[in-house]
Formats: C-alpha cells, structure tokens, sequence
C-alpha cells in the first residue's frame, strides 16, 4: 500500500469494529494466490506485456465491467465464463499492448482460444479463466505470440511475483500500482486483500483501460463477493476521473480463495476491500495522464447524495476547473459556474467553496481572501476543494486531476 | 458573411423558395439598425469593452439564455424585460471584461442601473433596454466607468458600426465574427440577417462567453420570432462545442425591425436567420480556444434523431477524440469507443466511419485504409467524420474543434 493509506469505513458504520493495517504488498499478499508476468511480444518497446493472477484452487469471483455499449472480447468472454460458473474461477490472463475490441469474430476467437490454452496449463476448466486486454482498439492482439505466451506465463506464476504481474499490464503508466491491508476484527478473526491495476486515462482507448485484479483469502460466497465489489467499486473507482471517458475495456475482478483459518466478519473484509480499491484508485489518479495535482472534491450540503455526487462530478470533469488548476489559479468563478451546470437545483446565495483551505466564495459571492496565498497552496500535489451547497445535509467525494500540456502531449503526440 | 457560407435548407423543405445570398456585413446590414463601440476602460488592455446595438424605433425581441442555474445579473435583467415588454426592445448593451455573475445584489442593481441610463439616453423605457455581459466571473464590473460610458456608446451607434460594434465584445477572440444575408423569395419579398457574436470557449468563464445578436428588418411577431430563434439556435449553437462547458452569461438575442418594404415568407426569413446563426457557430468554433482544426461530425444510420444527437454530441466532446485530431491521427478506436459510452443502444457491427472521407472502420472493425493518406488528410483546416451506425434513417451534425497545448496554454497560464 502507498505511504497514505485511504482508510475509510464503510457507509453505515457508526463504530468500525475492525482495524485495517496497510501492508507493503499487492495482488498476491493474501493467502492462496501466486502471479507473474512475461514479455510475450505483444508491445514494441520489448517490456513485459502479459500477466496472471492465479488461484491454488477455484475462487469466488466476481466482476464489474464497464459500462460501454462497445466492449472487447475478453469483457464479453469473461462475463460468460463467470455466468457459467455460477461465479468461481481459477486465474485471470492479462495483457497488455492491444485491447483486442472491434476486431471482429476473430478477435473473440482468439479469446476463447487464450482462455482454452490458460485453462489447459492449469488443469481447470477453460470457465474458470478470466481474461483482461488493455492497448489500442481495433488492432488485433498479434494471435501466436499471444497463444505462445500463456504456457510460460502459467510456469512464471509465484506467491511472491504480485509487482511482475503489476508491471506488465501498465501502458501509459508511469508507475505500477498495488495496494494490500490486512483486516482484523474484535472476535479474533482476520484476513488479507490485495490488488494491483493499471490506468493512466480514466481511459485512453488507444494507450490505457482501467483493469484491476483485486484477491483475498477470506471466504466468500459469490452473491455475497458480487455486492462487496459493486458497493466498493462505486465508492471508489466510479468516483475518480482524469478525463472523463469509459473504456471498453473496463475490467475489475475480485477473488478470494477462502483459505484464511480465522476470518474476520464480513464488515471488515468490505472495510478492507474499500480501502485496497480506494488506494488503488487514488494512485490511478496520481499516475492521471500528464497530472500534476490531485484534486479532491467534498460536495456537502446538498439535498440529496445523487445531488451531491452529480455536482462533484461535473466539477471533476470540467476543463476549465482542470486547467485552472493547472495552473495554481484559484479561479472559485469555474467552479461555481461548472456547478450551475450540474442540472442539480441549487441557490447560488448559499454557495460556499473553499480552495486549499482557503474559503475563496461565500453566499455565492467572492470572499475576501488572499489570492497569492490561495495559489501558493494550490501547488501541493494533493489540493482540496470543498463545496458547500447550503441545501441539505448530503454529501459526496470525487478525485480528479488537473488538465496539463501533458495530456496534450500524451494524447496528440501520439500519432501515425 | 464568412467565405464559405453555411447554406443549410431549413428541415422538413423538399424545395427550397428562397434564395440567401451572403454579404460582407454584420448586425447592421438590415435597415433600421445601428451599432458601435467604446473603450469605457473595463479591460486593462485599454481595448474597446462596450458595444451597443439599437433599432431606430422599438423592435420584436426574443432571446435565448444560458441553460446554467447560476445565472448572470445582465441575464436576469434582460429576462425581466422581454416578460415586461411581451418581447419588444429598443437596445441591447454589452460588455467586455467582466461577467457581473455571482456579485450579489450590487451586482444586480448596477445592471438596473445601466439599462436606466441606456434608457434615459435613446428616450425609450428602461425594460426596453437589454443587456450581456461576459468576463470574470465573481469581479464586480467597476461600476462608474460602466456608467459613464453609456452615453458615449449611445452617442457611438452608427448604421455602419456593426463591425465597432463586433470588436468591443471580444475577450480571448482572436478575430471579430460577423455574418450577414439577403433573403429573397419566389413571390418578390426580400429581408436581410445580420448578426455578430463572441466566444472562443463554448464558455471559459474568466474570459470568454458566447454572445450573439442577430438583427433583421423582416416584421416578425414576438412569438413567431421566438419559435423561429429557438429552432435556429438548437440547430446551430446548441451543436457546437469548445470544451462542453455552459458559460453563466450565455445570450443569444434576436431583435427584428419590421422595416423591410416587401418582406418575403416567413419559411425565408427562417431559413436566413439558419444561415446567419450557422455562419457565425462555426466561426465561433474556428476561433475556439487554441484550436487548430474545425471537426465536423455526421452521425447518420441512427433510430431516433435523439440518438444520432447524442453520439454526435459525446464524439464531439471527448478529450480523447479531440486530443486525436490535435496530432492528426486517425485514431478511430477513440471515436467508437465514444460513440459506445453515448448511452444510445447500437450495434457495434452495424458501425461505419470515416475520417476526411477515409473509411477507418467497416462493420464495427478496422477497414482497409491508408493511415498516412488518412492522417495527411487530416491536417487540412476543416476535417470532416462520418459515423452511420446502421440502423435507422435518422441523422445529426456536430461541430467541434481540437485540443491542443494552445487550450491549456489560455487556460492555464491565465493565473493570478
């Protein structure tokens, strides 16, 4: 886990009863779990292209997967391998280097194809594998080498290789991304989950995806797994953008190998999971395509929690708010404007934001503060920004990042 | 008018009976109009900040506004008085340098304020004075030069001074925008358009807004003009972008003289006030902020005219897709991937497009192209897409720009 834990309890809870404890560790921290990676060729720059993270033997699984009406065969493969399997599977097969999407019955073939090979050098049923591409959409995954590289990449897997799995599914990131804690609550009980994911876009179709691989060795049942990812996943990963737009690729899948001796009641295993998902999608931010600040919005006082989210959202994705940040400019006059625009009934005569600490809006008009010093704190790499509505008592939280020549770069530079 | 007219038929003709021949004017090419510019020193640049446009005797009025919830004071005035005046107006005041939004009540009775003395200075009633104002957002408009500056604006109206009167209303602007038409019909009756507007974000609150007024010496009924201004801006305004950000201060106000001798059908007049709205939108587009190609989308194929909308309008918004266009890559991946987070059902297989009239994707895959000629063709001022999704008739266009360093640049670099 990163040196700043996201240790938030769950929705509901007055008194955690659990401690969450970070541990240095990723996608192969729990108990039951062995992951790798290998350098099958797909990618031109020669980095490890492929991973797995395999089960010792067959997990609850679960997955959410996005929500684009255009979704790639290995999102269309998994989905009906898990409604096969009633929500078990073995391993998950990673690449990255092509999102093998709008590539046709080929395409879906080479899938089902990759998932037969894994299963076969695992001795589990070719239901019981899961797999996640991320690259450039509609160019075909290269079919040989892609084939070539599962049987080794089964041989690479280790209880210890969770930072080799991690690497080999980044794209335009620029760091790898694992997070793990170990849960314990007052019975005695406990457990450990571990994740790892990649993104630098909250999409960027032809260079990243949102992928992720979260583990745990508590037991769960599948319906039970199902609920605690959705519910984690919409507090989390739903609640970050860096620039807004869903891939079609969009994976997370949860296993967990119910070897834990003693575990921990199943609030602390969602307040543990909370906490690795939360981190993990902090650090995508952090990571965002040319950020140089992490923004994190609080939208209180609203009349409702959709009102709240919606109003956090739009600011979030906002250009002018990204790159006013951008530039350290506590310009409160996009904000208030890009919350008009939520489509949330508000009255502007109870608006209060607040940039850095510094109250910068009041009753919806400017408040007397020092702009220097407002600009100075607005270059810390993570920056609040808490807007008030004066409505109600609902609130919502959003991370975003700011909108810089990088991404410019990034995205346009990438040509032909 | 611009050099290459916008000549669109209004929807639902078979045969057009009018003819629409572009000039080289603006607000003030109709009869019965005048306009002009002063420097009144609300800008630090010493430019001209205020410009007026007047009718010779009190006009049909209607307008349309911003959709953003926080709402400008010259947006409430000028609300006030179309409802007063059952849609009649003498005047329209505007302003460059500050948005007079989220100034509290001061900031209301000073737009009052200066409809009164606009009022005082033409002879006319105080509701038949409207106002726009686009700037800062939340910085008072220093209210006596404002004021002062009134009556030599009154004093400035000129019947050749729409062009005056087009520059005191730039902000980030790069270049003045003008357009202007004769309409003639099959039965002898003939009208004139003009118009000017601002804008070079669809918004970017602390310098641009998009602000527009249309001028003609057809007589129209206050509610006939306000069908047929609705009509025009959905189809023009309302489907273009820059960022996709609302602007707080957003006016589009069409003010008809009735002083044509022989005016022509009201189809004529329509189809004019099209041609001069679209002229003017894409030259907003042209200017937008840092662009440097104009994207004209064609979504067709689709079930619903809604849905060709809304793909249109996500393609045309997606930083990714515009990000794209900025390097000249033929990157169709990005487009389909928006055209599938459009919320509009579709069927990836039915999917077409082509770029600068390059097919990039058959059948929901990768067609056959050439991606140097592509990508060459791509590097022209104007590049056209075409998505059919191949499944209906129905069909909408878009127009959108790039994003390029030059946005975050003006967005960014614009600190405190």
């Amino acid at each position: 886990m990163s040196s700043d834990p996201v240790d938030q309890p769950v929705e509901g809870q007055d008194e955690p009863v659990h401690q969450i404890l970070p541990l240095d560790d990723g996608v192969t921290a729990p108990w039951g779990f062995s992951a790798g990676g290998v350098t099958a060729g797909l990618k031109g720059s020669g980095r490890p292209d492929m991973a797995i993270v395999v089960a010792d033997d067959v997990a609850t699984a679960s997955a959410v997967f996005t929500a684009n009406r255009i979704q790639a065969a290995p999102v269309t493969v998994s989905r009906e391998h898990l409604l096969a399997t009633g929500g078990r599977a073995r391993a998950v097969v990673l690449n990255s280097g092509s999102a093998n999407v709008c590539c046709g019955p080929d395409g879906l073939q080479l899938a089902r194809d990759a998932a037969a090979a894994a299963a076969e050098a695992l001795g589990c049923a070719t239901e019981e594998v899961l797999l996640c591409s991320t690259g450039v959409i509609g160019e075909p995954i290269p079919a040989q080498p892609y084939l070539d590289g599962i049987a080794p990449l089964v041989a690479a897997a280790d209880p210890n290789g969770g930072l080799d799995a991690a690497e080999a599914i980044m794209t335009t990131d620029l760091v790898s991304k694992e997070s793990a804690v170990h849960v314990t609550d007052d019975e005695g009980g406990s457990a450990t989950i571990g994740g790892m994911c990649k993104g630098s876009g909250m999409i960027a179709p032809s260079l990243a995806t949102m992928l992720a691989v979260v583990t745990t060795d508590a037991p769960l049942d599948p319906l039970v797994a199902d609920g605690m990812l959705r519910r984690a996943v919409e507090a989390t990963f739903n609640r970050v953008s860096v620039d807004g737009v869903i891939s079609t690729n969009d994976t997370i899948v949860l296993l967990a190998s119910g070897t834990a001796v003693t575990p921990p009641s199943p609030t602390a295993i969602e307040a543990g999971l909370h906490a690795v998902l939360a981190d993990l999608a902090i650090q995508m931010v952090r990571d965002g395509e040319g950020a140089e600040h992490v923004i994190h919005l609080t939208v209180s006082g609203a009349s409702t929690e959709a009102d709240a989210l919606a109003v956090a959202r739009k600011v979030g994705d906002d250009n002018l708010v990204k790159t006013a940040f951008a530039g350290a400019d506590p310009n409160w006059g996009r904000i208030i404007a890009a919350v008009g625009a939520a489509g949330v009934d508000i009255d502007p005569t109870g608006i209060e934001i607040a940039i850095a600490g510094h109250v910068v809006c009041r009753g919806g008009v400017k408040a007397d503060f020092d702009r220097a010093a407002a600009s100075e704190a607005m270059q810390a790499p993570d920056v609040d920004v808490r807007i008030d509505l004066g409505l109600g008592t609902e609130r919502a939280t959003f991370i975003t990042c700011d909108l810089t020549h990088g991404y410019i770069t990034i995205n346009a530079e990438y040509t032909t």
